[in-house]
C-alpha cells in the first residue's frame, strides 16, 4: 500500500492562564468539557514557564486569559503559552482574551507616541495565534488591528436585558460619560426600545492620565433613570464625576453598566460611597473579594463566550447568536 | 584602494497619479520642486501603465494621489505607481493620500464584513509604501492598520480659523451630524474657544448604503449659529437633513464644515438648494465645475501638505508644524 | 471529559463577483451547487462593499470573478470578497481569475516600468487568497509570481478540438501573429497531429499601446487554412492585420482562434469586417450583446473550471484532467 | 443543494531524496508504506530536477533526506521538493531530516561569521517546510531557529541500550571529547545508572577546520571502560586523538559513540587503526562500503523515526515515544 | 528645479527605559550625549505610556533597557517604546538589552515546552528593532534568534582582567557550577594564561525550578584559588553550594565571578554569608541597596557599550574593540 | 549636547565568491576598487564557511557571484555569504550574479513540477540580500520573481556589436534554435538593422533532459550568414543539429552567438568539431581551459557590469547606460 489514511477529525481543548482560571472552568463547565492541565511558573526573577501537560497535536486550541493587573505579566503568560502550542503542533490557536490589552492606546492622541493596541495584536499574531475573541472592544477598529478572523462579542444584550428586567416600566435616558462613546450610548437607546440620549461635555488633560474635568450635561436626564454606560471602568473616577453631574441635573436617579470592571483603586470606594443605585459590570475580569461591594452587580460572560467557541470549533455561525452584530 | 566612497545625499522627488495632478503641482509649487514628469495610460481594457521618465534611484519619493472617483482605478494606479518606484529603486515611498480610500469601512459593522480601510493599508504596504500620510483619518485608528510611520494632518485648523475669521462676534454651536461625531464636535469647540456642542441623534439603516433617519437634535442650538462639522460630504443626504432640522429647532443660521468634498450626486444640488448659509471643504479632492456653486468655499489643504512633506524629507517635527497633534 | 471531538468535514462554497455572475451559475451548475448569495454595492464615490449572506467559517471557498471592463473596479472587488472571507474565518480561499488581469506586464519591458502581474499575485496574497486558478495565463511564468499553489488550465484542447471537428480534412498551418508565442504555435501544431507553423514579424511601438508594425510572414502559407492562435484579443488591431497579410500571402483561409475575448472598440467592428472566416474563442470574459457577431463562435470554460474546482476540492488530481500539462 | 460536502480525511505520503534512500525505504516499510515515486535527475551543469509521480493534493507530506556528501547538493534537492509539494498542493509537509545541515555552524564564533544553520532553517521554511524533525542536534538551541514544530529525536536511548548490554558489569566512565559536550556526557552517564563522567581539555584552532590540540584528561578513568561519546565523527582526528589520550591516561579501554557518522576521509583509516574497541552509530548518514571497518557497528534510526513520523500524523505525544525528552 | 537636494547626515539618540535609567546616563556620559527626554507613566491597571519629548526622525535609536524584576513589565515596556520610534520615524533600532530576557528557556528541555528565547526576538523584531546588542547571552546560539544584526559583546576581559590584577601570582583553577559552562570555564583558562579547569557534576530536577543536586568536583582545586565562573547568578543557590563543595574539596579559596546580578532572594544573604572570599558581577542589571554586601565588587559595563554603541554608529568595528569575538 | 551627528557617508565593497574570482577582480579593476578580503573554506563534509576579513558595517555590498559547475555548492556559498553581511551590519546586499541559476526552470512544464527560479529568488531575499543584478534572464519575467529591484543587463550589443564588426557587409539571418526564443531572434535582427529571421521548428522530449528532435527550418536562410543566438550554451547538443540543419538547408555560413557558455561536457567537442564558422559567448561563467577551443570568442562582461555597479552605487541611472532597456 502507498499510502496511510485516516479519517479526519477536530478536537477542542481549553488552555487557561493563571490571571483568572475561574473563568475558564466556568467556559469549560458550559462546555462540558475540562481545562487542559497546564504547568505555570514564575522562576526567581519573574520569567514566567509553561508547559501543558498532555499532548496538544492537532488541537483546535483556545487559550483563556483575563488581562487583569499586573497586566504586563498576563499578556507575557499568553504569548508564551500560545508560543508554546504553536512549536507542540496545534493546529490553530484562538486567544480569548475578554479584555482586550491596551485597548484604550488604540490611535496616536499625539505625535510620536506608540498604538500599543497595534502592537498588542502584532504580538499575539507573531507567537502563532490564528484568531482572537474578545469582548467589547474600547474601539471595534481594533478588531482591524489583527491580520486574521476576530470574534468580536458584545455585552450589551447581556447587560441592557438585566437592567430592563430589574428595573421595569422606567423613564430611562441612556448617558454616555463622554463625547467619544454617543454611539454606544444609542445602541443601548435601541435596544431598550428608543430611550433618549444624553452625553456629558468634558475636558480631558492628555498629560496626566484618567484626570478629567467635566462640564455639563446635552440631553435631557430631568427625572429620569439614567444608565451612565461605558465600555470600562478603571479608577472610577470619571464616571463618578459623571453620575454626581446627573443627579445634580436632576436625574431621578442614576445606574452605572459597564462590560469591564477594572477597578483600579479606589474604584471601590468611590463607587461604594457615591449616590449611584447599583453598579452592573460583567466578569471579563476577576472581582477580587476587596473590590466587591453591596450594590455591584456582576454578570457572567461564561456562557456567552461558551457558546461562541462551541461555534467556533464547529464552524457555526457566531453572528447568528448575538443578535447579528459580531 | 580598497572601496569607493562618496558623501551621502539626500534628493526629494514628488510624483502624482492621473486623479488630481493640479493638487500635486500647488504642493510642487509651494516645495519649489516640481512634479517628476510620469507616462501614465490605460490599455484599451482599462489596464493602467506608468513609468516614471527620469531615474528614481536611491530617491525620497512622495506619491500624491486624490482618491476621488472612480475611486478604484486611482487605487490601482497608486498600487502601481509604488511598485515601479520600489522596482526601480526609489529609497523611501511614502504615499500622500489625502482623503484615505475606504476609510469608512474601518470596522465590521456586522458579521462577515470585511475591513476595507485595513486592506488599502496592507495593500500599499504589500506594494512597497514606506509611509503614508493623510489628512483626517475616518477615524484615528486607521493611523494603526498600516506598520509604519503615518503622518496624519488635521483640517480643523485651517476650516475653524477660516470660519472664525469670517463669522467674528458669533454665538456658535458646533453639531455632530450623528452620534459618531461628538468627540469631533468637541474639538471643534475647543478650537473656538469653548462653544457649546449638540448632535443629530438618528438611526443609519445599515442595509441601504446612504439612508438615514434623523429624530431630533440633543443639545442647545436655538438662535445660534451652528457650525455642522463633518470628516466628509458624499451624496449630502445626511447634511442636509441634519441642517433641515437645525433650522427646524430654531438654529440663527447654519454653516457646513467637512475637509473631503466627496459630492457624489446629488450632493451639489442638495447642498445649493438648502438653507445652508455657507459650506466650507478643502481640496483633499477635485472639486469639478458642475460640483461647484456660489456659497462653496475651497480652502488649499496644499501649503500643509508641503509643509509636512518638506519636514518628513528634511527629518523635523511634523508635530510642531500643527499644533501638537500630529 | 476533557475535549470535545467532531468528525472533520469539508465543505466547498462558491462565491461570484458582479463582473459575470453567468459563468458563476454555469460553473455552479456543473458542481450541483449553488452560488452562496452575498451582499454587493457600490457605495456613491465607487467604493465597494460585500457581505456574504451566510455563514462561511471553515468552508473551502472559491471565488469566481472575470477581470473584464472596467478591470479595476473588478480587481478590487475580488481582494475585498476575500479579506471578508478571511476575516470570517474560510478555511481555504481559492481565487478562479480565468483572465488574470495585468497579465501583458509580466516584465520590465523598459526600466522603471512596474511589474503589475507579480503585484497582483502580491495583492491576492495580501488579502486572504491561498490558491489561483486560471486559464491560460499570458506567460506561464506567471504562475511563479504567486506565493502558494496555481492551478493552470488550458484552453488549447477545448479550441483546437472544435476546430478540428468543424474543419475535417483540412490542411491547416498554425500561424503566430508575433514572435513572442511561436512556441504555443508549435503546441497547437503538435496538438493537431503536427501541421506546420509561421509567425508574423512585426515591430511593436513600445512607446504606444497597442500600435504594431506588421511586416511579413515567416513560413509556409499559401493555400493553406492558417489558424492564427493567439491568447487574446483586445481591440484586434494586430490580429486583423495579421490575418490581412494572411490573405495577401496567399492563404487559403484565416480562423482566428484565442481564449480571452476582451474585445475593447472597435475589435468587434474589425473582426466582422474582416475577411477572417470565423473567430474562436472561449467566455473567460463575457460577451456582451453589442460584441457579439455573426461568425464568432464562443466556447464555454465552464465545464474545465468545474471539472478542476471538484478536483482541488476533492484532493484529486487537476493535472490527470488536462493532458498531463496543468 | 448550496455546498458541496465531503467528510475530512488525512493521508500520509512519504518522499525521500536521493542522498540515502535505503533509509526512506527501510521507514517506509516500518510505516507499512511505500515511499512515493518521484523524478530527480541532475541536468547537465548540475541543476536538479524533481517532480512526484502521483498527485499529492492535500496529503500530510514527509520528506526524508539524508544530509550527506555532497551536502550542499542535497540541501538543494531538500528545497526544490519542498517548493514541488508545496505548488502542488500538500497540506502540510514535515522534513525529516536526520542529520541537520550546517549545524556547527550555529553561533558567530567571532565576528562577521555567518549563522548557517539559522540560514538553513530559514531556507527551508521559505521553500514550504511547515516542520522539521531531526535527530541530535548539535545544539538544542537550533530548534529555536526554525518558525514552527520541531520534533527533536534522541538516538541516546539506541546507542546506550546496546552498550548497556554489550558490555554487562562493566565500569564504564563516560567522556566528553571537549569541553562543549559535557552536559552530554552527564546525560550518558544518567542513562547508564550514574556513571562518573570526564572530559577532555584541549584548545581548537579556529582558524584551520578540524585541527585540534588535545591536552589532558580531567575525571577519572584510569582503569575504566570508557564510552567516548560526541554528537558526530567528521574526519575522526579529534576523536581517535581523545582516544589515544585516554589509554595514555590508563583507561583500560575505549568505546566510540556517536549518531552522526559523517566519516570523511581519513576517519575510517583512523578509527581503523587506531586502539578503539568499537565504534557506534546510527545510520542518520549512510555508511558506504569503503567507510566500513571491522570493528563498525551501525544501529537503525528508522524505528524510531517511523514511530514519530506515526505519532505526527495521528497526532499522538512523540514525547511519550522517547524518554519524554522531544 | 526639479528635485530637493540636502546633504546626508546621522544622528544619534539615546533611549532609556525605565528599569535601570542610571546605567543608560553613565553609557550617555561616555558619549558625550545626553538621553533623549521620554515621558513614561503606567496607567492605574498597569498598562505603559511612553512618549519621546522630542522629534526622533531620521535618527539613530539606542533603547537602553535592563531587563531586571518586574522583568514582563520591562520587556513589555521596551517593545512599546520600540514602537513608539518606529511610527515616529526613526531610521534604525537597536534594542540594548545588556542581559537578554528569557535566555534560559532557549530551547525544549523537554516536549511542549515554549521557546521563549527565540519569542523574545521575535517580539522585539515585530515591534520594530533593527538590531539588538546584548552581553554574554546565556548561550551564543540565541544570536541566531534574531533575524538581523546581534552585537554580542563579551564581560570575560572586563571581569578577568579585574581578578588577574587583584590577585597576582596566584595558583588559579577555573571552575564551572555545571557541565553546561566548562567551555566558558575552558575560555576563562585561556584568557588567564592557561589555568586548569575543573567543574561540578550534578543533577538538577527539572521539575522543580533552581533546585539543584550537587554530587562532587571533576578536576584538580585542591589548595588552588578557585575562580567559580558563571553567566548569572539568580538565587545563588547553585553557586553557593559549588562554593561549599570545593572548600570541602580543598580549595585554598572561591572567588565567584559573573557578569549578570540578578540576585533574586535569597541570593544576597546566601553570598554574604558563605565562605567565598569575593563575588565580582557587573551592572548589565541594578544592584539596589539592599542587594549589596561587602565583599561584592561591581565592574561597570557602562564604558564597553557605549564604545561599542559609537562603532555601531560609526559603522566602525565593533569586533576589533572586543578582541576579535564579537 | 543631546545627539551626537556625523556626515552620511556611503561605502561600496565587492565581494566576491569562490566560482570565478577572476571576473570579480576584473570587475573590481574597472571600478578602481579591490575585492575585500574574504576567508572562504570548505569542511571536510562539504559544509562551506565565509567570514569576510574586514569590518563591513554600514557597507553598499556587491557580492559576485558566477553559478557555474557545481552550481548548489556556488548557490549556497552565495547565499551563506549574503547571510555573514547581513548579520555583520552591511546596509544594503546586491547579488550580481551574471547567470541566474535555475533560470530554466522557470514555470511548471507539466504539473507538480518545481518553480525553482522562484524558489531562488525567495532564498536570496531570505537569506539577506536587498537587490539583484543578472545579465539576459531566461525570460525577461523572472525579475518578477524577486520581491525587490532587478537590473536586469543585456549582453545583446556586446554580442552584436562584436559581430557586425567582424563580418562587415555580410548579408545576415538571424536564427533562433526554436520557437521559445523567436522573440529574441527579432532584438537581434533590429539591432543588426532589420535582417530576416528564421527558427527551427523541432520537438523536445520533456521527460528526458536535453534530449531533442529537430524538424526544419522556418524562414529564409539559404545562402545568408546565419547568426545562430541563444541565450545559453549548456550540452551544444540542440545549437549544434540546429547548425547542422542550417547547412544542409543552404546556409552560407553559421556563427553561433550566445551570453551563457555554460560548456557541460561534450559540448566544447560538439562544438569544435562542428562546421560552425565561430562561437561568440561571454565570460559569465568561467572558461575552464579544457572547455576553450581555436574558434570560440570570449568577450568581456566586466565593464558592462562595473558601469551597472558604479550607477547603482551613485544613483545613476542604469536604463541609459544600456539602451534603454535595463
Amino acid at each position: 500500500m502507498s499510502t496511510l489514511q485516516v479519517a479526519g477529525r477536530k478536537s477542542l481543548m481549553l488552555f487557561s492562564g493563571r490571571a483568572f482560571p475561574e473563568l475558564a472552568d466556568e467556559i469549560a463547565g458550559f462546555l462540558g468539557v475540562t481545562v487542559t492541565p497546564m504547568t505555570a511558573r514564575d522562576f526567581a526573577n519573574g520569567e514566567i514557564f509553561v508547559r501543558p501537560e498532555e499532548s496538544v497535536r492537532g488541537c483546535d486550541a483556545f487559550v483563556i486569559q483575563s488581562h487583569t493587573v499586573p497586566i504586563n505579566q498576563w499578556v507575557m503568560e499568553t504569548l508564551i503559552v500560545v508560543d508554546a502550542l504553536k512549536r507542540a503542533s496545534a493546529k490553530r490557536i484562538t486567544v480569548v482574551a475578554p479584555f482586550y490589552p491596551y485597548s484604550r492606546q488604540d490611535k496616536k492622541h499625539r505625535g510620536r507616541e506608540p498604538i500599543s493596541a497595534r502592537l498588542m495584536a502584532d504580538l499575539l499574531k507573531t507567537a502563532g495565534a490564528d484568531r482572537i475573541m474578545s469582548i467589547d472592544l474600547h474601539t471595534a477598529q481594533i478588531q482591524g488591528f489583527f491580520d486574521g478572523p476576530v470574534d468580536h462579542l458584545f455585552a450589551l444584550p447581556l447587560l441592557s436585558d438585566y437592567i430592563a428586567k430589574s428595573y421595569p416600566s422606567q423613564q430611562f435616558t441612556v448617558v454616555s460619560p463622554d463625547t467619544g462613546r454617543v454611539r454606544a450610548a444609542e445602541q443601548w437607546a435601541d435596544r431598550l426600545g428608543g430611550a433618549p440620549i444624553a452625553f456629558i461635555h468634558k475636558t480631558r488633560d492628555i498629560n496626566v492620565a484618567n484626570q478629567v474635568v467635566a462640564n455639563r450635561v446635552v440631553g435631557e436626564v430631568e427625572g429620569r433613570l439614567c444608565i451612565l454606560a461605558d465600555d470600562m471602568i478603571d479608577t472610577g473616577s470619571s464616571i463618578v464625576k459623571a453620575a454626581d453631574l446627573l443627579y445634580e441635573s436632576g436625574a431621578a436617579d442614576v445606574i452605572v453598566a459597564a462590560t469591564h470592571a477594572i477597578f483600579s483603586p479606589p474604584a471601590t470606594d468611590r463607587l461604594k460611597n457615591s449616590k449611584v443605585r447599583e453598579v452592573v459590570v460583567t466578569n471579563t475580569l476577576p472581582i477580587r473579594p476587596e473590590q466587591d461591594f453591596e450594590k455591584l452587580t456582576v454578570l457572567s460572560i461564561a456562557p456567552m463566550i461558551a457558546r461562541a467557541i462551541k461555534a467556533v470549533f464547529e464552524d457555526g455561525s457566531v453572528t447568528s447568536l448575538f443578535d447579528g452584530r459580531s
